[in-house]
Order: C-alpha cells, then sequence, then structure tokens
C-alpha cells in the first residue's frame, strides 16, 4: 500500500446539483473512441468502473440493480418473449441477464460503440459471460437505424439501455424511434427503456411518455430501483406497451419460479417496483 | 448571480469508499454545540443541508424518504400506537410525521443535542411546524438515560432517529440500550431503528438485530427506502417487536385511508418496503 491517501472521483451531475464519487485506487485505461471517451478506474470498495465522457455507466458492485431490473422486469411482464433487442447496452450486462431466460431464442445487442464492449469484455469480463452464448448477437451500429430497418412484427421486448440523452443517445428518446420500434414489434411487443431519476428528472419520464404515446404506444408504467453511482442513487425503467394492458401484471409465478440467480430481482421486488410513491403517482397518474 | 461557478460539497463516506456532493451557494451558519459541528449550507437545488461533523443529516428537498419511512412504517405496523418516544431526531422531521397520526396521544422527542432543533426551526421551519401540537414533548437530554428510566410498559412505540454509531449516538446501538427499550414498552410495541445502507453496511443490520435478540426482542424486519444524501443512496429502517409477530402484518387498510399527506410513504410502498432483494434475504434471512 502507498503511503499516499487513496484519491476520490467525483462526477457533479449539473443538472440535479448532486454529486457521486468513488475512492479511487488507480486509473486502469483510456479510450478515445470516434463516438466518446471511455475512461476505466479501479476503486478501492466498488471494484471496476466505467466513465463515458465522465459519466459514471458501470461499477462492478451496484450494476445488478440496473442490469437485472431492465432486463427481468419486462421479460416477466411479457407473456413469452423470444426474440429480444437491446439498444444500446454495450457492457452486456442486460444481454446476460436476459440470457438467463430459457424461452429467449435471440437476443441482439447493437451499441453504436465497439470500444465500450472492448473495454467491458477486459474490465467487467463477468458482464460479458454470455456474449458467445449461440442465441446472442452483438453488434456495432447505429440503434436507431436497426430499428428503422427491423423487420415489422419481429421483435417481443426492445430494451433501450443508452447513456443519458445527450451526445450519441440523444436520438433514442424521441417519436421517430419510438414510431421504429413500435413498427418492429409484434403485437404483444414491450418496450422498456432506462428512465432516470424519477426524484430530479420527473420531467424527463413524462416527456419521453409522451413521446411513446405520440408513437403509438397504449400503456405505461416507470418501475424505480435504486441505483447508486447514477444521480440521486434512485434510477428507473419506463415500460411501454404496444397494446392497452394492464402492466403491472406480471409473470409472477415464473418470476417466484426462476432456476437462475439474481442479486436484487425476486418476484417480490418486481411487484415492489409497481408500488407508487406519492409523488410519482402525483406527477404519472398511475 | 455571481460570475464565480458555485463550489461543490463533498462527503466522503470514509467505510463505503463512496461520497455524495452537493452544488452549494453558500455557508448559511455554523455552531460548535457541546457535543458536534452542525452546519447549514444553501444548495442550488436541494434546499438547505444540515451537517454535523462533516455527516450531511438533512436536505429541504430529500429528508421526505426517510423521515416517512422511520415514523408511519412502524406506527401503521403498531395496532394502535397512543405513545410514542422519538430518540435523537433533534431535526423535528420525525415527530412531525409523527403527529400526523391521529390516534397519537403523546410524542416525546428526546435528542442530546438541543442546538440541532435550535438549527432546524431556523433553517428547516417546515420540519418544525408541529413542535407546539399540545401532545408533543421536545427535551434535550441523554437518550440513553431516558429510556433507562421511562416507566416500565409506558410506551407503544420508540423511533431511535440517531446519527452514524460513531461519538454521540455509539450508546444506542447495543444491548444495554435495547434492553430499556424492551422494559419501557407495552406487550405489543415497536422498536425502530436507522439502520444504515443494506448494500454497504450489511453487517451492521446483522449486529444490530443480534443485539436486539440479545435483549429479548423477538422478531424483525428492515424495510429498505431510497435516502439520495446518505451514503450509496438506499437507507433502511429496522423494525423489531416485543412479542413474537409477523411484522409484514401491517395496517394496510388504515394506511391506505389516511388523511395526510405524504410525498414518498403510502400503503402500497410500505407493502413494497417489505419486499426482500436476494442479497438482503440470503443475509437476513427473512
Amino acid at each position: 500500500m502507498s503511503s499516499s491517501p487513496s484519491p476520490w472521483l467525483y462526477e457533479n451531475f449539473e443538472h440535479t446539483g448532486s454529486a457521486f464519487g468513488l475512492r479511487i485506487t488507480r486509473k486502469l485505461d483510456e479510450v478515445q473512441s470516434p463516438f466518446q471517451k471511455i475512461e476505466i478506474y479501479e476503486s478501492t470498495d466498488w471494484g471496476n468502473v466505467m466513465l463515458i465522457d465522465g459519466a459514471m455507466m458501470v461499477t462492478t458492485r451496484d450494476n445488478f440493480f440496473y442490469h437485472e431490473m431492465m432486463a427481468h422486469a419486462p421479460l416477466f411482464t411479457h407473456p413469452a418473449p423470444k426474440n429480444v433487442v437491446i439498444i444500446g447496452g454495450g457492457d452486456c450486462g442486460t444481454l446476460r441477464e436476459v440470457l438467463k431466460h430459457a424461452g429467449v431464442v435471440t437476443a441482439v445487442q447493437c451499441d453504436i460503440d465497439e470500444q465500450v464492449t472492448v473495454m467491458a469484455e477486459k474490465y467487467f469480463p463477468e458482464l460479458c459471460e454470455s456474449n458467445k452464448d449461440p442465441r446472442a448477437t452483438v453488434m456495432f451500429d447505429d440503434g436507431i437505424a436497426y430499428m428503422a430497418n427491423a423487420a415489422p412484427e419481429s421483435i417481443d421486448v426492445i430494451i433501450v439501455d443508452s447513456t443519458d440523452p445527450v451526445g450519441p443517445a440523444e436520438g433514442l428518446f424521441n417519436r421517430a424511434f419510438y414510431e421504429s420500434c413500435l413498427k418492429a414489434l409484434r403485437p404483444d411487443g414491450l418496450l422498456v427503456q432506462q428512465s432516470e431519476s424519477p426524484l430530479a428528472l420527473m420531467h424527463l419520464i413524462q416527456d419521453m411518455r409522451g413521446a411513446m404515446r405520440d408513437a403509438g404506444f397504449k400503456t405505461f408504467r416507470t418501475l424505480p430501483f435504486p441505483q447508486p453511482c447514477y444521480p440521486t442513487g434512485y434510477w428507473s425503467g419506463t415500460i411501454a406497451s404496444k397494446t392497452a394492458r394492464d402492466l403491472t401484471d406480471f409473470r409472477a409465478a415464473d418470476a417466484a419460479a426462476k432456476t437462475f440467480r439474481t442479486t436484487y430481482y425476486n418476484a417480490a421486488i418486481h411487484r415492489a417496483a409497481l408500488a407508487m410513491p406519492e409523488f410519482m403517482q402525483a406527477a404519472l397518474n398511475d
């Protein structure tokens, strides 16, 4: 051990006026891709951490909240998901969770930036352990174009696992993209998108739902969950349905009988995430 | 507005290796009490913030999670709470929530440090709006001595709303204190204590329950909730029962029919907080 104290790495969230930090032992890597700057640090207590353009994306320790909720909540809400597409998700953690579902036949991960996956394979190998699953396709392309060109009614669940709605991911938060998704989904298809902090960015959730509704999605549900390294530590995913169905009705018996391991998600936690705090109920009218 | 950028105030949580920060406009006050240093800052987005010995205790914006869960969860778990004691809780936010229950006849708040309440009255007046309620007693004394001297079987719910188990609050986390609480509770009485981050400090929750069990408490339940300004942004309260009863059984109909306003808590959120994530279930065997 060095005698000098470990430095702290802070991310200031300008739009929320709050910050998160980790105690860092050293910088492990940095690459400037055609799209963004990717940095990897080693921390004292949170394993490795990946930053994209200065924003913390993943730590070894706390990514399970996000990846499990973004995958298992929509997959156990859909009646029988066979064909899944992940837009973004280059760290491969969501793909790993999706492939835990034995009923999934194909899972395509389409991230614009190959360097995110190159870094994940090196510094978060556990998240990439299913990349060679024969059901998986790991591709690097523009997710907006991918969805625009997808065969109509060919997908059961689309998971938008993107960075914040600035920079490369901006086009993943508008009506045109959602219209492509709607067309590509089968009639009972679901779209789920990470929808930021309910405490700090309720207007984003409202705008997102508005754009999804304009595109033709019928019903919505926003599920909150802890995510320490993201702004306010309190995050959400919003599920949208192509048909008018009750998104609080999920395959609870199947979730309770799941044979794969998780760290956060289970049937009770899924039901819990459907409970709306007073302030969310007031804002979203769920 | 000054042309210089607002500074950021960070709290480094040494034991979790993570940090939280707020963007600050100015320092409003500072006092060194006989027990601790209390500082008040104004933030750009979170209202005012109180620090005790450098640890963020309360912000205007996010205190509702903690205060509502620490008050309403135990009060709606007890069959008919009339006499409530709060140990600590000098910002008076928990007291305000407790007094929203029409059935409460007396609520005593016993904090060791009068300066915390002096500062709360000045900078968080909304938290203190029930201090003059005729049912309230706001006193400043040693909570350990207060509980040791309490009349046997005189209290329905004890809420330990303390700082971390170091410094003045250390004696609120051991068997001797819990024995005093047990004696002072009526047969159907409940103790609830803030129990830190389930993600970072599970061993503290386990130790706390162990000491409560050694003191004679029979059943336990740890309820997680978001609390952005505390370490990891994910916090908990642990309820202990004097009799062997199911603490997942709460007055859900009364909670659903509550006539007072809350920002986070409702019957569905109470039920949701009883759902155990996989990792908590494994650690606590609930």
